[in-house]
């Protein structure tokens, strides 16, 4: 260490950590493996560690840790499942990791409005779980268990995304903590309003660099009364992607709509002995009433008969249904272990509906000259996909290949018209491509940091231009 | 003049003039008309003019404008079609109305991505009718026929929203100028986007205190194969709103579902030489394929008969629907007419739907307890309604009385967890109430405004605390 300190004069984060442990005393961890577990998220991005963890059980004791973290300068990291795709939790510069996983009630549910409240740190099948006796269910599914917190800081979405809209269209309102320790309420309970600036949204996919966000109103969804869903195989790309904007201009209900390439019917049928068409395949799910969901499958079996798919199986029982859809679910699993001892990376672009065929040809042809394997998934109806890059972790040459296709897939979202990130947000990884896709737009964002937090203690390092 | 000038010295007001002129020539206004045309909105404020109005023709223009207003600390306010209600165009420290209205032309339509990018002056029936060939709308429907880039400032909404949703939902990108004259790109035209910070949604609803919007881009919907529309009458708002959270708890998907009060009926009648019942009525309509829209128009039927309403008639035929929606599109004219020489304070507030009963019969208690009288319209499906308040405009106490009454309604609101506009904006009327609904979120709204527009010249002494 360069200077010298007196006894008397400690560090800004020993203070810091002291006036913690005395204000939450076994609630701040420092053990090793703790400090392991919160220095990463579900990526290939390596670890780094913060020098403490806070676990608060209410808004008061996340509101004094922003206190006492802002009167020494010390960084702040929200933290709630670990499920991030790009590194948002990575405690870039240190400091302090603020775990939710204690503040994970639903504390108001009110079928009459269809909206709960929830403390960050529930998970979504949890939530779920508790809606259940409702008839009523949340409907936004990144895939993994993420809390809600963390999908709102993210600004998540998935498969019902097409139907249900993503985080942003989901979170009514907000309570939330200020770098300094001001608790905030961003929206009520009323369905839209214009009274003045949506700091909802602005907060919804911020990833924790404006607040610490404590409570979370949600809308909720109907469990619809049927549900119908099917399958079927396209010759290429083209034809499936024309198909499914014919069926959205024909203002057909998609509930779900999703592309898996050959690749990945491959992997699954290794994976599950199923012996799937090696061809781009669509799966559909219509939700309603029990005729109008046969209705909607029939009429989509008609359209993609237009465009050479092969017959449109569905069903609307529901053993049928989660067999159709367990290619889906699986398929990450399936496509790893096509390749065993693989790690994955795991891209995220989305792009103009008209577009989308091109960029996913590009791609695979950018994989296909590449010395590793990419088998792609994606949610059509939204133009969203992930190419699942396998490497192998003894050849540090394969996570260079990977890094390189992941960047010329941003690229070419952005020559095409869309966004270097549909749902996993910008973290650790997407930054580099945040001047490209925004411009002038990116020096606001950071302008609004430097606003909301002056001293740069929520998340440094992410999202925003470094100061 | 309190202080004296030398010739030379210009107040920075007269420099900027004069530098406009110079660039604008003809299209910088002074004249007397078109002042007094942009000092207000169509409501009961005073007017308050601009000392000039500025018509631009495209985003360089607009850039070297503000870049004008700037370097004199000039303000500016952007204008649509004024058709605003709470005064938001109003020039409070004069300056330069920015007007749009040679900025009108549609410059993409995309049909396969069901898109559309327009300047911000063109109107929401001129977009429809450049729309038309291709079996495709803009869904948003506030009743005047504003344009679009005041539509998105105001977050406006309308009749549609349960179904299509408001501004916020339906702008995918901005092009804006900020204060400075720096011309940004916000959101692309994927479908969602998790890179950052959503300024799309921060714009929106901003009125214009942020930035001035250049170009939106929209999302666009398929004009429904068939629509079936009806109404019928209940004993009461209770009766009424307990079958309207029903009908959305079971998944109906409702395209409008809207209500008039007995009074309603009552001056549609005399308006119009109906016979409706003078009792509360919901008016309803489904978007579909023609069996779905009429086994939806079924399945209402025999809820709202649970409620004690009288029969639903409905139809899909054009010209019945047509003449069904009459009393609400006609709403307001026949409410104005039953005074003769009456104008009219639209009130707004938006709850939760589960409070909306409550809501409609406490306020319609308040304003049987005055001397003025005030029919209720409103958005059901979203717990959004407008008391339509009658003055005599020779009689101030009228306006007192109304404004009483609107000042209740927005506190009735934020007491049952809504908002005090739901659609209509802050403007001047609202702004007393920011502080009750937001708390220190409003403070954060004017950090926000500050940090971007530090020199305060975009719409100045709206929406944000006064610094």
């Amino acid at each position: 260490m360069a200077h010298c300190h007196s006894p008397e004069t400690k560090m800004p984060i020993e203070q810091a950590l002291d006036d913690l442990q005395a204000f939450l005393g076994e609630r701040l961890s420092r053990s090793k493996p703790d400090l392991d577990a919160h220095a990463g998220s579900e990526s290939y991005f390596p670890p780094i560690a913060p020098d403490a963890v806070a676990y608060p059980e209410n808004t008061a004791e996340v509101s004094r840790i922003a206190q006492i973290c802002h009167a020494q300068g010390v960084p702040m990291v929200g933290f709630g499942a670990g499920t991030s795709l790009e590194a948002q939790t990575q405690a870039l510069r240190g400091g302090v990791c603020v775990d939710f996983t204690r503040m994970n009630r639903v504390t108001g549910i009110r079928p009459a409005d269809m909206d709960v409240t929830v403390q960050p740190g529930v998970t979504r099948e949890a939530l779920n779980e508790e809606l259940r006796a409702t008839g009523l269910f949340f409907p936004v599914d990144p895939g993994a268990n993420a809390s809600i917190g963390g999908m709102a800081m993210t600004r998540a979405s998935g498969t019902t995304t097409v139907r249900y809209g993503t985080m942003r269209d989901n979170v009514l309102a907000l309570e939330a903590v200020l770098a300094d320790g001001t608790v905030i309420r961003t929206g009520t309970r009323a369905r839209k309003s214009s009274a003045g600036y949506d700091l909802t949204a602005l907060l919804v996919g911020s990833e924790g660099t404006l607040a610490l966000v404590t409570e979370l109103t949600l809308r909720l969804h109907g469990i619809p009364e049927s549900i119908s869903a099917g399958i079927c195989a396209f010759p290429d790309m083209t034809s499936a992607v024309t198909a499914v904007m014919e069926t959205i201009q024909m203002g057909l209900p998609l509930a779900r709509i999703e592309f898996a390439c050959a690749a990945t019917a491959r992997a699954f049928n290794a994976y599950a002995g199923t012996d799937m068409a090696e061809q781009p395949h669509l799966m559909v799910e219509f939700h309603g009433s029990p005729e109008a969901t046969a209705q909607d499958a029939e009429r989509f079996a008609e359209i993609v008969a237009d465009h050479d798919a092969s017959p449109f199986r569905w069903s609307a029982k529901t053993e049928e249904r989660n067999a159709l859809w367990a290619m889906r679910h699986n398929g990450y699993y399936a496509i790893l272990a096509s390749r065993p001892g693989a790690r994955a990376v795991v891209t995220d672009i989305c792009v103009p509906i008209s577009e989308l065929a091109r960029a996913v040809e590009e791609t695979q042809a950018d994989i296909a000259a590449s010395n590793i394997a990419g088998p792609i998934l994606g949610h059509v109806g939204d133009g969203n996909f992930h190419a699942i890059l396998l490497l192998d972790p003894e050849k540090p040459s394969d996570l260079d290949e990977a890094k390189g296709i992941s960047a010329r897939m941003a690229e070419r979202a952005l020559r095409l018209g869309g966004t270097c990130t549909g749902e996993h947000g910008v973290g650790v990884g997407k930054k580099p491509f945040m001047e490209a896709e925004h411009g002038a737009a990116w020096g606001v964002m950071g302008t609004l940091k430097a606003a909301l937090d002056p001293t740069g203690i929520l998340n440094p390092g992410k999202l925003v231009p470094d100061t």
